[in-house]
Formats: C-alpha cells, structure tokens, sequence
C-alpha cells in the first residue's frame, strides 16, 4: 500500500510503516499516522501485512500463540515472553519483504526509496524492523518502540543510523529493563529514547508528532518541494 | 534579567530560566536560549543569578566546593556527591528568591506571571527548580535535567504540572539508576523522559527545541498575539 500526495511528482523521502501484532497495513491507526506524513511532511509511505497478518493467512504459529494466550491471561499469567517468541518469528520472513517494497518503487518519479528511507513500527514493528534496518543501508532514519533486547539486541548492535525510541514505563509486555537495553544496544550516535508513564497502548498523542519532526530532520533535504 | 520581544504589549507566557552550577544569568548559553523562546515563541524570559553565582559573592560553601573538587578531581574520585551536596544547599535560599522574581512582574502589562509560567533548569537549575515546582502553584510547566532522585525525590513527589526531563546516559556526577528514579518521582501525569547518549554537558542540539514545543504546547493560548 503506497500513499503520496496528490499532483506529487518531484522525488520525496519514503516512510515505512510497520503496524503492530494483530493489526494490519490498513489499519485506523496506521492510516491515520500516514494521512499525517503525506499531508503535514509531504512523504510518501509505504505499508504491507507482516506475515500471518491483514490479507494473509495465520499461520500454526499464530493459532499456538492466540491458544497460548487464551491460556495464561485468565490465569493472570504474564504474556511478555509468548509475545516476543511470536514477534521473532515472522521477523526472518519480513525483512526480505520490506527489502521488495523498497525496490518496488524505484520506477516511480516520485518516490526516493534509494537513499531516505524511514522506518516506523512499534511492538511487532519493532520485532521486523530492528533486524531490517541492520540489514538494510537505503533506511536512514527509525522510529522504534516496546520492544526488549531479548531478541534484538544482535540487530540492534548493527544499526547505526539515527534512531528515536519510545519506552513505555508501565508497558505490561516488556519490562523496562530490558527496554532500556536495548536502546542501550542500539550504536547509533543520536539515538533519542522518549520514555512516558502509561502501558503499552498509552504513547502520547504529542510522540507521534515528534517522529514526524525526526523524520523531517533526516530525510528532507533543502531544495526538496511539496 | 527580564527579556520580552520588541513592542510587546498584551500579556505573553513567561519562562524562568535557571543557570546550571558556576554559570550565572547572563552566561552565553542561557542569554541564546533566552533569545529563541523570545523571538521564536514570543514569550517573556527572566533569569537571576543562584545564590554565590554571577554578582553575587560566594559563599564558605563554595569554597569548600571549590578545594574538595580540587582534591578528588586529579585523584580520579568521583565528584557526583559533592556536586549533589554543593547543589542542595543553594536551593533552600534560591526557591524564595524566585517566588520575588514572579512577583515583580506583576505591574507589566505584557508579561503573566500568575498561570502561565514555565521553568527550566538542568543541574543545579534543577537542583533549585524542583523545590520551587513543588512550592509555587504560578509554575506550570518545567524542563528539568541531569539531576538525580537523591535530594530531589521529596520535592519531586509534590510536582503534578507537565515535566519534560533530560537524562544523559553517560552523565558523569547523575548515575542513570539515580536520574530514572528522579524521573519516577514526580507525580505529574504528562512527564516525557529524553534519553541521550553523551555526557552531562552533551545535551543535543535538538532538545532545547523540543523543550520550546513543550512549553508552547503548555503556555500557548489560542488569542496569544505576538
């Protein structure tokens, strides 16, 4: 799903979108986050379906994990460590997708997908796009968050473009240790890490407008025109 | 000091501006922030000197700052103590010192200083500022930062305006166990936390403009005229 603005024609810097667990490349939430970076920033963004997610299929893995939550929240069980054994797995089947999204547009006038690329996902988002930006030099600039280093901290030792990371204090699946590790984990030089009160669902309305300033900070360039 | 656009006439936000330790009102990096809140933002600023700071004589206490910073510096023992030691103490006389700069702005007609007024403070601007948020209901919304929880906490747990805080992860007298606590402290429900890389005099560049969006956010309202 590739949204631009309206008449775009000159080449624009490229967001990718990457939505959380149980969600989907159509999603309110995200919809509305790209309404904001084509209208307010002038970008382009692109979206896809994390495996098992949206218009495709679930796979074994995500019927284990819905039976496995279906399990422990009745019985107060935590479900953070079920929730990072989900999120690793589609990760090694969505980075290479996000590498075809990105050379999927390299036709098209409007679009600069070879050199100012942003990426943004928090939760599952962050599961895929650790390990993508790592492996993936078009992306200059990332958004990540709730997410603990359990499984990223290798990724995140790769990544040394800027990175600006939201940390819940309250968020019930990762714990803040491990989410401050792995900011800790990440080498790039500026790496902002925005924490706020609140659980999981709860990042302030005022965080995604600060990704968008990010965004803008690394990815525009001066002559660039709406 | 008091600084306010040119032809200012109708009533605008003022932000209080407290100098970290050794520095004073009119040091070089308060007056450039001074000059952006006023010019960008349209707001009133004023900045005093902290007791035994700028015109104002030191004390015997901060001399024995001065001699016990000497002693341990070159021996490679850690100063943090003694700056958490040299900071409370100034507090205590700096707090009522303020809540007289708040009055005296009272006759003006372009400044108000009854419910529109923001603090900021990092080190020893914190170490004073935390009391006088805990202490003067006309303060509402602060920046603090590099301060730890160990004299502050109490004051802290009284805060309940906006807190936008500053934490270096390599700050040299702040342990970030210390800072994280701090931050934990205050009772405000909006408290965005900005982790940086970097030591304690290292604070980005792009954070004082984030401080100047959380105050507009804050102190703005919708008829304020330039």
């Amino acid at each position: 799903m590739l949204r631009s603005p309206i008449g775009a024609t000159r080449r624009r810097p490229l967001v990718l979108l990457g939505h959380g667990g149980g969600r989907h490349k159509s999603a309110r939430g995200l919809v509305a986050r790209a309404r904001c970076y084509v209208t307010r920033c002038c970008f382009a963004v692109a979206a896809i379906d994390a495996p098992g997610h949206g218009d495709r299929q679930g796979t074994e893995l995500d019927e284990q994990f819905a039976a496995g939550s279906k399990e422990r929240m009745p019985a107060g069980e935590p479900i953070g460590p079920l929730i990072t054994w989900r999120n690793a797995s589609p990760a090694a089947r969505a980075v290479p997708e996000w590498q075809s999204t990105l050379d999927a547009p390299q036709d098209l006038d409007h679009v600069d997908a070879s050199g100012r690329v942003g990426f943004r996902g928090v939760s599952l988002g962050s599961a895929i796009g650790v390990p993508l930006a790592a492996a993936e030099p078009r992306i200059t600039a990332t958004v990540f968050g709730c997410a603990g280093h359990e499984t990223l901290a290798e990724a995140a030792a790769q990544v040394t473009v800027p990175v600006e990371s939201l940390l819940q204090w309250d968020d019930e699946p990762v714990p803040r240790d491990s989410g401050l590790a792995l900011f800790d984990a990440f080498a790039s030089r500026e790496k902002p890490l925005h924490t706020n009160p609140g659980r999981n669902a709860g990042i302030p309305a005022f965080e995604p407008e600060s990704s968008q300033r990010f965004f803008a900070r690394h990815l525009v360039r001066e002559h660039d025109a709406p």
